[in-house]
């Protein structure tokens, strides 16, 4: 059964201008991104605590109200394909999919019904059939690198394309991610991608300059906690200062929740 | 030479209601707090990033605008004194005062024309004369722990006042935290305590149901990094679920840099 925000829980625009009500059906469906030549225009979606944190007990399903929910399905709707890390998918069980309203709007833009679903792993120990619900195997695609050993291979091709591109031993993600997003574009014809973590994927896609765009739900809580429990949005190594200048897009809140939307500017951005 | 906000980086309040612009040192000034019976009413202050860093190279002072550092000082002029924890000043040169101009407007409310400055230690390894730039010794207290070493306290009290608490082993701050807010209350009159971190003394201080206010800056920047040098504004073991629920009272934006302020209402915060 999909759960749905419901109507008492209305959204308001605060920024650029202040709006009337909306339903949380409607954020972001107004929203359209840029073509990138040679890869998917890249955004990310994460929720965090006020204190920073994305998981409560290692999972981040707990964090978000039900709006967060509808707004995290409204950008799927958006996109080409969703992204994930396959340490995200270990976590718990998720749906990379969209609900069945979402699928005619999308068709009417030209979109296919659902997002392409992907998975990027190393180790190769991607519990698919355990955890990731509702993608049937012929819109699931897993990125895997040189080093992913050649038995998970073979199970994760009974149930998935596969696709393996070079390691990148200088990110902790692991994967080439250039040309990763590369083989997306061009051979999945993705031209928006949304990555739903986790957290050392986006602090490699914002580290390499990858990243165009970051939604961030910021809930109304506190949740301490250290690793590897409580992680932030990126884990990874200090970025370069001034590396990305996020500019403030949008903002919407409904109750004690708030949804930013921020591009990432980066120096390198241009160059794929 | 005082560094404020220049004119041309003028604020909106989007919410509770928004309004036309105003100066960046008219935010929070038309702000009042309730009265405690037994200890201070207890507001937070932190600047974090999108990634929910809170220090660059474990220095605080470089994460914010010019708009942030004046926002600071109008909650400072609204304080009887300011709180921070030893680690939060070995790691910095600060001050504690606010401008000429606030102690004017202090006196006016019938506040003392500085806040008292205060500094917790338990180790007692507190450089005041090197890094607390602007407090006299009359308006400077430090707490330390029965477990500070003699000579520490025979050094810092030639410097400032002190007071020893009992040591509360169960919190990473190590401080009791409860007698030092009900000796601020009893023998220094301290109705509005503004607590400028560490996060470790944060956490302290939310952890016990000590904390009624969270005002958070939300810095337009993705900081990746890891211990120690990138902390969250609360460092220490989970956060029993639901015993903050923080609510939204207020945003304020200017460029790209917001600012939140939340209730946090506990369970226990009524214990003292």
């Amino acid at each position: 059964m999909l759960i749905t925000a419901p109507p008492d829980a209305p959204v308001r625009k605060l920024l650029p201008e202040p709006t009337a009500q909306l339903a949380a059906e409607d954020v972001y469906t107004d929203i359209s991104f840029p073509t990138r030549e040679a890869r998917p225009y890249v955004l990310i979606n994460m929720i965090s605590s006020l204190d920073g944190k994305v998981a409560v007990g290692g999972k981040a399903g707990s964090l978000g109200s039900l709006v967060d929910r509808t707004v995290m399905r409204n950008l799927r709707a958006c996109a080409d394909a969703v992204l994930i890390g396959a340490g995200t998918l270990r976590a718990e069980k998720l749906t990379l999919t969209v609900p069945e309203d979402h699928t005619r709007a999308r068709e009417s833009r030209g979109l296919k019904p659902q997002p392409l679903a992907v998975v990027a792993t190393v180790s190769g120990d991607v519990p698919l059939q355990e955890n990731l619900l509702g993608s049937s195997p012929e819109n699931l695609l897993v990125f895997a690198s040189s080093e992913t050993p050649q038995e998970h291979l073979v199970t994760l091709s009974s149930r998935a394309s596969v696709e393996v591109v070079a390691e990148e031993t200088s990110k902790l993600g692991g994967l080439d991610l250039v040309e990763a997003l590369r083989t997306l574009k061009k051979r999945y014809g993705v031209s928006v991608l949304l990555v739903e973590g986790g957290t050392v994927l986006n602090h490699a896609l914002v580290s390499s300059g990858l990243a165009d765009e970051l939604f961030l739900t910021v809930a109304p809580k506190l949740l301490g906690g250290e690793r590897p429990g409580a992680l932030s949005i990126l884990e990874g190594p200090a970025l370069t200062p001034h590396k990305t200048k996020p500019k403030l897009i949008s903002i919407h809140i409904s109750g004690e929740e708030l949804f930013l939307r921020y591009t990432l500017s980066t120096e390198d951005s241009s160059r794929c």
